[in-house]
């Protein structure tokens, strides 16, 4: 059976909760075209979360993997295009690891591009009302540690033939502890979930249309 | 039959629908406590909206009256603390009028203060994780507008014993088509302005922090 | 002899200086056209820094008054419309005082214009390559205060013509502290100032151009 | 004799000035400890621009090169952390070229770190009085296009020890017609680029601080 794994996040920082996983844990054992989503949450550490996914990717072989994580103050939905080899921790993780220019992956390339059909995605999405946008910084945190680390496991994981991450914004929760914060409800975040999983499976070649910036 | 008068506006500028309305509309004919909701749209045109939220006033003699309005790019809801005597239009309205500085009200006073217990509603809609915020300016096109008129008709309005203006982000729908702008589920707006007015109708006097800025 | 009254403030939070005393410090004493400024600090604490200002006002009977305050944060220099009749203090000011939600004058009107011609300066600036655009809101601090306060006194003064208000951004040496955060040279403020007053003396009716916000 | 390249762009878009060429225009012949700055102009066009920019390192054999563009709307100096093998343009280059989804470099790595002493570089900023923070994208266009593109060229030029690329934003003349946005004067970006050419010459290793982002 077609398998997809989906991950989000643990809270961390002052966070009681990571919308990451709000929205993905709802889609756990839901079907996409003839694939299954498999919902997965990945602890907000270094290294402990690529041990946690790699586990997944050897048990499941899916064949595609779409990680997600929260993007405190963003105000929409942030397709990834690349990942870079770096881990410059601005606060602790969840069990007080603050790693300061570090490779994700030793004698790893700086960077991995994406496999998702980013512009599509957000095509797709924009055209059913959800604000979404092609990001080109994942952060050097715990979220562009697991999207570098995805990438580099992929040689070891011929199952999986699109990967990627995507941030979301706080939830209207969490906004409301941070004044002037955007938000954006679980329900819009699980239904773009749904969509880009299907314009994934949908599409072999991404769209030529522009997602870049001047700087 | 004690009545709440609840306005939100027609859409303007490019946009097709108005976030305002969208929220107001379904609550017609609710209750709060034992006050029936009517909700009016009133036109984003200069002058002719007073007109008919004075109509819709005389006609209902409501307890309180709640005005919405549509502030794309802001990201949470704001609950407007003052309006001022000026009209100064960056776009024309939907009739084609662009006032630059004229007064709403000839000899009228500078401003007006809400009558709403600003503080105690947005402190109840954070606790109910909703975003929220006191403004300290609803600009100065057809949004301030109303809400000055709105104030300045109240003496000759005994009924009113409170109103007051709030703005409201854009629907998800309408960022979509704005990439970076924030937005806001209609249905927590709604939920937002029921917490508003039960708050309004339990809360005799305002209470005592601070929603000030610095500048 | 004609004489200008120009007035910064003392450093307040956790800044050690204050882009507006910075600005206005090296002007006292030159000429515009055929008036003298005079430049004076205010206290940066409620109700203290009017006293130093009415002492001022009667000691030289100034022809224009100009208030310039800190907005950190902000971008360019904006040129106050309105001042509003509350104190409400997000942090406590220079002695200690956190006033919320307290008149600045008991019984004193709801708002105050800028006598100043707002447009005509905002103009000017950007015809000079200074960043400026008008400010619908001063706060509801120790700016709005003096803004607030300055009006209010003016019927005491009849020597005053014009009077208003205008914030200006953190100095790139205070943004250094703040990663972000916008500024601006002090002798970008210090020509913005001059230019400000030759307008104002030169303009004895506003200019009709839109300075407007929908929101 | 030891040699600094020093490289600015010409305008592109709407702008009739480019503020990287202001600032470094005028340190051309100038010295910092024994090494000579050339300063040099690219056109705003991809490829001609890389081969403007090959075509010096060739002539001068720089020890040290280092790209400066314009970053419109950004408040502060950003110095890039990182390149990508990405030509994405949002609008069209001087010569109409307006590249989507293609490669900087066929068969290039997806990365390439700066080698300059980029957290280093932002203490001496801050501690100087100077806006400054690290950047993790340095967008999709001709900027990222030339950072990518030198780093590309380096093994071909073996006396270039170290090179990068800084964002600066827009002058205040240029913000004047952008309202609302940052700006920052050409002499404290040219006192910038003396202070990082300094640490750069100054910093074998860079230091252990965090300049990272969460998102």
């Amino acid at each position: 059976m077609r398998k997809i794994l989906l991950t989000g996040f643990a809270p961390f920082g002052a966070e009681k909760t990571n919308p990451s996983w709000d929205a993905v844990q709802v889609l756990d054992g839901q079907m996409i075209d003839d694939a299954r989503i498999i919902s997965l949450q990945l602890p907000s550490e270094f290294d402990v979360c690529l041990q946690v996914l790699e586990d997944a990717m050897r048990a499941h072989q899916p064949e595609v993997v779409l990680s997600l994580g929260q993007a405190g103050g963003r105000a929409d939905i942030t397709v990834e295009r690349v990942a870079i080899n770096i881990n410059d921790a601005r606060i602790p993780d969840n069990i007080g690891q603050q790693p300061i220019d570090t490779p994700v992956a030793e004698h790893g390339p700086v960077g991995y591009f994406s496999s998702l059909p980013i512009k599509a995605i957000v095509q797709a999405l924009r055209q059913h009302g959800i604000p979404a946008s092609v990001s080109h910084t994942a952060g050097t945190y715990v979220c562009n540690h697991v999207f570098y680390g995805l990438m580099h496991l992929l040689p070891n994981h011929p199952s999986v033939k699109r990967a990627g991450f995507v941030h979301v914004p706080y939830t209207p929760d969490q906004a409301a502890a941070h004044p002037g914060a955007a938000s954006m409800a679980v329900t819009t975040m699980t239904a773009a979930i749904r969509l880009m999983l299907e314009t994934t499976l949908h599409t072999a070649h991404d769209i030529h249309v522009s997602g870049g910036i001047t700087h």
